[in-house]
């Protein structure tokens, strides 16, 4: 593989797959696989959380820790248009983690998977041999399709597109990416309303993620910055819109419509966390900001896992 | 949850699960799950294995980590008499892991894989972000049942059934725990060839194993020391049968059928690991050791991952 990072790392692996597509129509580099078996059709996403990366076991607590974890993925599903159906969760316990802590990461996964009717069927419990050894939590997700809606992949994005995000973006650090509601109603809804070209959750930062979009549709995008929907927390800080740019974890929506399906959607009093149009595709190839009249071509930094 | 210990923690969560039985027919406490979704049916298993306590990276190499990793997971496939399809692999690297071990990595889980045709389709990659963090790998794995054949439970082992075994036991250590060939084709051809009552793979020593299927079955079981078969490490220790009783990590298949299957099985030349008969279901509720004329009721000892 060439160059840096997480993005080139999952586009080699990517490259060495034989998915075969009849079998597997969603591979690696999306939100979630798709894989025909068992006489059905199955997504599945898996994700692992470490205690000083993803959270801090200490100050955050073994529920919401639990509940982050599950969270995340859920969001994953979200992030695909499809009904999370059940999960898998494998940990490593650092020594002398106990039964109540355990309890209460159980209450955490269990909080989280009932908002949406996702059910914990089975898991790995082990633990490390010395106290050097940091807690871990592996969530697999399983999802399915919802009527006869498809999932909705990355690649899709077309040229005149509108950007649109859920909610509102930056400071999750402050405390969101540990309570955040996956937006798992809110997709579903749109999907059903609209014809969403390419979407997915917002992760590692709203510009890094909306590259991605781009990278996998040929496209590029322009970002209008006095659009974009800041929280109350990236409004607190010293660089506001640097933070809803930037900042990993918000754990909305991230996707593309048609002009007129963006008419649809911003008319349906329905979806709770609210619909913002932040930008437009374009076919630069690129990531621009726009400001008033000044038109800038972005860095695509953003949280990197490697 | 009272007591100690893996089994007490695998059943406090059976008992918490609300897991409905026609969604969800296979649950908590089986070597993996079965879930009715997507208009068919699929198993599900995780494994999270860590560095320094199911394998030592800096010895083995990335490799054979992601080929045991792999093959520990299709051995759940098997234990169930399923077909595996596909997984999703989760890491977390230590801080310089490096691209040309992450490709070993890969190397290994591929080949692991492409034994049964079970297809890499996802994953997810983090990093620690300090020096002590350790190598963690997690696979879940997705199985589909093979004709009609129902996946075979731990719970259905009946009075005066013959207790078998595929290939050799004890010693695993020694090296074969990394290197084992999971028994995905012969627990398929003994389920064709026989009507089999409960089986699993031999992870934590035979007789903790057999004591999950007798627990789950609420049944007991004699071992016979005589026809339990040895492998070359356990028979080159100080105490052969204890290695072959109690060792981790075979990855062998333990089943129960009825006397008159176990004669067909016998008979069947096409199973290439080979079946030994190595004991007889009870309602003694309890494990017991028969060496020559004595008999003794044994701990339910072997290797507890809590």
């Amino acid at each position: 593989m060439s160059g840096q990072g997480e993005d080139k790392v999952t586009s080699w692996f990517a490259q060495q797959s034989r998915a075969r597509e009849e079998r597997f129509p969603i591979g690696i580099g999306d939100d979630m696989a798709q894989v025909n078996m068992g006489g059905g059709s199955v997504l599945v996403t898996t994700d692992m959380l470490l205690d000083g990366v993803h959270f801090d076991l200490a100050s955050a607590g073994a529920e919401q820790v639990g509940y982050k974890a599950m969270a995340a993925s859920l969001s994953d599903c979200a992030a695909m248009a499809t009904r999370p159906v059940c999960a898998v969760v494998a940990v490593a316990l650092p020594t002398g983690f106990g039964e109540d802590k355990l309890k209460e990461l159980h209450a955490g996964i269990v909080r989280a998977g009932d908002m949406f009717d996702c059910t914990l069927i089975g898991g790995d419990i082990t633990a490390w041999r010395d106290n050097a050894g940091r807690f871990v939590i592996n969530v697999t997700m399983l999802s399915e399709c919802v009527d006869c809606v498809e999932p909705v992949k990355r690649s899709g994005a077309k040229v005149g597109d509108a950007v649109c995000v859920t909610g509102e973006l930056g400071g999750s650090i402050a405390g969101k990416h540990l309570t955040f509601v996956p937006r798992v109603e809110e997709a579903i809804e749109i999907a059903r309303a609209a014809d969403v070209h390419a979407m997915m959750d917002v992760t590692d930062g709203l510009v890094k993620d909306l590259s991605r979009i781009c990278a996998a549709s040929g496209v590029g995008a322009i970002i209008e910055a006095e659009r974009v929907p800041m929280t109350h927390a990236a409004k607190e800080g010293n660089d506001p819109l640097e933070a809803a740019l930037y900042d990993g974890e918000d754990f909305e929506l991230l996707f593309t419509v048609s002009a007129e399906d963006y008419e649809t959607l911003a008319g349906e009093q329905s979806i709770k966390a609210g619909i913002t149009r932040v930008g437009l595709i374009t076919d630069s190839g690129r990531i621009e900001l726009q400001r008033g009249r000044d038109r800038e071509v972005l860095d695509v930094k953003g949280y990197d896992h490697l």
